[in-house]
């Protein structure tokens, strides 16, 4: 490992603060060296909790950052990066992530003037109630409904049926006080006007009892043991009464008469959803970097197979089958990230915008983040697998610490909408551009948004279907063949409109986000020599055009039929050079994968992986960690004398019997 | 449910009886009754253990059965029924699965005399010491020696190094009294002849004690709660003696004297590797059968989305992006299933003429089981993760049962020989075969075996390399197209044999397997009215189908490389029709689908599933559930007063505060 870090070029704590920021960049360093070092935030013994003392021990963490929050003073950013810094889902992120945004967003300024310091300062802790047990991303059949009675001024909120009962509620089955409940409103004359949300206050005060009419429970443990130490919980309830305030009426409302009040605009409330996909770019590229940096790492210190002339078997990552499956995910970590950030400040625009009533941002958004949060979900759930099983054998251990990721991971592809769902939405809006702009021409080329921008390519004269020059060394070169692939797959699928084959919705989602990707990417290159400049720039012009390089591998059956490669030569691979290219890439970065790993500043405490230690020594640290396991507490198990003694001697007195 | 049950066309007994064979069949019935009755084996508190308690029940389950086993006097094979009846590993599966074959077939006769009948009724309890925490599937660098020391003639097992220590052994860390333990052998010249192995006490029989001069653990927990109730253990031992006879010397041995003896054949030793390979076709497929019987009866229930003539929202089965992920799943399962009887078979003949000293179809058995090892495995664990992800929210349910089968089964991919590691050997393989048929022509086409006959298409005149007429609903058409698939792409291999690019072994692998594996099935298709024939052979030779096209869509890249779908209309895709193909079959089978699944037999105690229930009744099964989580146990949670309150009233006094 020592030999590997003398090797690189780059600058680890360069790329940090350019992947960071300066700011951000500092602030961890100072609050992970305060929660690093605190017992409460220990991991040693995490592995083998059980649920419920894995759920304590979130509470204890938890309790601890307010504590810490309120003595170091930590202002909101600080706040929100030492949750950040913590490894695993807790229960209050919801309370974070949708129950206090989607008050601030939808809240009337009485009900925000009322609770808004409360819930800022977690005097409640409240949670989001959607999904329920019959309907999750279609949310449009929520069977909750919420009937307003203009007698009493009161909503009654009520659970018809088993499957209106609220399901999958994070935080919701122990330790909410209150929470935002999407509900069907009824309106005194009977008229269903759809989901909308109601602030419902779900536990006392006094002694956290569940209050009257409302039933409440965990769901229980989830896959792979998951989300183990969130209490995500479900709820019934059983003609329950809220005050007419209390219907979050920022957009739409209800008059104290009954009467329905049309939100402005009808998709004003989509920001609250579009800010946690838009989050998910950049988490997603940091959990990829998790996995990233543990399994090169790893891949670094094992030697398995030839001896080279050290005498030394070689290396696991200078074989081809490991280098090319680790270094591009190497490349996803940079991108996502990237990207993340760049996403963050478009939607600091849009919401700008929005506040003042302009909505003219909002379905760029919507498109560029549905897809997005498909590809980055995709991409990271794999990825971490990828990472995970390159490590062979040992990465299954529970130490390696991917498992953990994975499995914490990998609802994000159903969450926030479902993948598949998705899917479809971004091909809607693919085809609603390519509609405007190509069959009807009623919209220019110069009119295309960064997310159809790849649309350009059927319309511009410039750009003939003829033969490309592809140079596999040019990220341009690259970006345009990607460009080119969405294009062909729009034109087709509008092609057959009405009879679409069974997959094609997922292969176009796929190829219209990879374009807005790469396009990204290749903006990224032009600006490197800007944002970080040296020796940093070059190795990264080469990462991200990796990134472009096996993105283009992946959608060769789409650049093959439309004939992207140009004409085939007979009996010759047309595949051949982009792969070499690959390989080629994937050599020149080799030695610096180390340099890139420790350039995204993990901490050991960060990282908790036995294979993944700063100083290379997994060996020591698996056999150390092994210690701790609770079966070795003592030499002979407890089952022994219950079970394995008697099979033992029934085995002895059978093989006895029978040599007679 | 009871509307599909009534609308599908197929017998789902006659398709139990096709697949499990009509014996096998019968036992399982039989002592799935025995076993689903009795209590030791009730699933429902299992979501909810420790990894001890886990692993306590697991003794106490294996207990019971030797109990059960005796008294209802089991056969050999009613027992090996009755513990694949168990759905998790067991410790004792290793005593089963390695520790017994590799005595029965590589211990002298003396050895086998002394402790074969102990070991069948476990009166011993065994385990297999093979992978090291330096070494796992590369066994030749395993560090472990064995000294012969002929003064009295015994050997010394020695771990000379922390990374020498045996690490994984399934059964090791508490169960196991002896052990069979892959060490180098050191003869008394100093010479090192490699690896061999020994048969060693590791527990007294008294207390269980571990012997002097060992030390042994459990290596703790697996990722994602896999294998949690097996005790894979880590052992090192410090100059341990065992006598001369405990040299399992079936093949090599080493005289009293210390002269080494060679085995009559390198690669007679490999019979046991390859039994547990090809053992993992069949019990990969059934893996599989239960994942798709889980999502498809799930898919076949839940409702979402547009209302249909009977005011019912549709079943998500109906939607492409659906069926289109499940139902080649379902294929995969019928197309393992069978396979794996025929590799049976065919490796039963193996071993008969193994024993006479004939060696000629090892070879070929090592191709296919490599071969097949990666493609199954591989398939399996993305089958699984589909058909979890298909179940939206739910399916990151514990309760849904299929993130249990993936954390489970996922090692398959390393174990028995690391997945990247064999796609090596199968393209070494087919290498030598072009080699000796295409390029040198030393061998005719007459001569190639079942895992080589798509190179045919390289040197057959009749097959020239013009168009082919492509029928996609002609299972030998597609057969023949993947068998030319197979062809080119090794050919491209064998062209630049010096520069391959990073990842083309891992294609080859994949190309030539899956052309022996499209084989077979268009065997099993024209064999359909004999093997079961009626309304079943119809749909299977849909099903079957089904399978190649999926196969041959995975393919395309390579398909379109080289031109195996003729020439491009320009502006056309050519993949179309394939994928319409697709989307035809899938449309046809789907009334068939749960009857299809049904055709698997599992019952419910079996499948342990609340998305999987016979009766269809998901959300009650959910409910039901969720009410055995201990968190639940109490109304307020214990963490209230400690963590809770001490939140809630900080957040409350710093809101008043700030109100100030």
């Amino acid at each position: 490992m020592a030999q590997a870090r003398a090797s690189f070029s780059v600058d680890a704590l360069k790329l940090q603060v350019f992947l960071w920021g300066e700011r951000e960049w500092q602030v961890r360093q100072r609050i992970e060296s305060v929660l690093s070092k605190d017992p409460i935030f220990d991991k040693a013994s995490r592995s083998f909790l059980t649920r419920s003392e894995l759920y304590h021990r979130a509470l204890a963490m938890t309790n601890r950052l307010h504590e810490l929050l309120e003595l170091h003073n930590w202002s909101a950013e600080e706040a929100s990066i030492a949750f950040r810094l913590i490894d695993e889902p807790l229960p209050m992120q919801l309370h974070m992530a949708a129950f206090e945004p989607v008050i601030r967003t939808q809240g009337a300024p009485e009900l925000r003037q009322k609770f808004g310091e409360l819930i800022a300062q977690r005097g409640i802790l409240g949670c989001y109630l959607q999904t329920e047990l019959g309907h999750g991303t279609n949310v449009a059949s929520l069977e909750t409904t919420a009937t307003y009675i203009p007698e009493t001024r009161e909503f009654e909120i009520h659970s018809p049926t088993l499957t209106s009962s609220k399901w999958w509620i994070g935080a919701l089955g122990k330790t909410a006080t209150h929470g935002v409940v999407q509900a069907r409103l009824i309106l005194p004359s009977g008229k269903d006007v759809g989901p909308h949300l109601f602030f419902v206050q779900l536990r006392s005060l006094e002694d956290h009892k569940v209050l009257p009419g409302i039933t409440i429970g965990d769901i229980g443990p989830k896959a792979m043991g998951g989300y183990n130490a969130v209490d995500n919980g479900y709820a019934r309830f059983d003609h329950v009464r809220i005050p007419h305030e209390q219907m979050l009426s920022g957009f739409a409302s209800v008059t104290p008469d009954g009467q329905y009040v049309q939100p402005p605009h009808a998709k004003l409330s989509y920001g609250g959803m579009l800010y946690i996909r838009s989050s998910m770019v950049s988490s997603g590229g940091w959990t990829i970097a998790r996995g990233a940096t543990i399994a090169i790492r790893y891949a670094t210190v094992r030697r398995q197979g030839n001896r080279g002339a050290d005498g030394l078997e070689r290396q696991v990552i200078t074989y081809p089958s490991v280098y090319y499956r680790l270094l591009p995910v190497l490349a996803h970590a940079y991108v996502f990230v990237v990207l993340g950030h760049n996403l963050t400040k478009a939607f600091g625009e849009m919401t700008t915008r929005l506040a003042a009533g302009d909505t003219s941002l909002l379905a760029e958004m919507h498109a560029t983040t549905s897809g997005l949060k498909v590809l980055v979900s995709t991409t990271a759930a794999q990825d971490l697998e990828t990472a995970r099983r390159s490590m062979g054998g040992h990465g299954f251990s529970d130490f390696a610490g991917v498992g953990r990721l994975y499995a914490d991971y990998v609802p994000a592809a159903t969450y926030e909408g479902d993948n598949f769902v998705l899917d479809q939405q971004v091909v809607r809006a693919a085809l609603k551009a390519f509609d405007a702009v190509v069959t009807k021409k009623t919209r220019g080329v110069h009119e295309l948004t960064p997310s159809t921008a790849y649309l350009r390519h059927l319309v511009s004269s410039k750009s003939s279907p003829s033969t490309p020059s592809l140079k596999w060394h040019d990220p341009q070169s690259v970006v345009s063949l990607l460009e080119k692939r969405a294009a062909a797959t729009v034109q087709e699928r509008a092609k057959h409109l009405h009879d679409p084959d069974a997959s094609v919705d997922q292969r176009v989602s796929r190829a219209v986000t990879d374009a807005f990707v790469a396009a990204q990417v290749g903006d990224f290159v032009k600006s490197l020599e800007e944002t970080v400049g040296g020796k940093e720039a070059v190795v990264l012009r080469k990462l991200y055009n990796l990134h472009l390089l096996t993105t283009a591998e992946s959608g060769l059956v789409d650049i093959l039929s439309f004939g992207l490669l140009g004409p085939t030569t007979q009996g010759s691979d047309p595949t051949r050079d982009l792969r070499l290219a690959i390989k080629r890439h994937c050599e020149e970065l080799l030695p610096e994968s180390i340099g890139l790993s420790d350039g995204f500043g993990f901490s050991d405490w960060e990282l908790d992986s036995a294979l993944g230690v700063y100083d290379g020594n997994v060996y020591e640290s698996l056999w150390k960690r092994a210690q701790s396991e609770p079966l070795n507490a003592s030499e002979v198990t407890e089952g022994y004398k219950k079970y394995i003694k008697p099979m033992l001697e029934r085995g002895q007195r059978l093989a006895a019997r029978s040599k007679l």
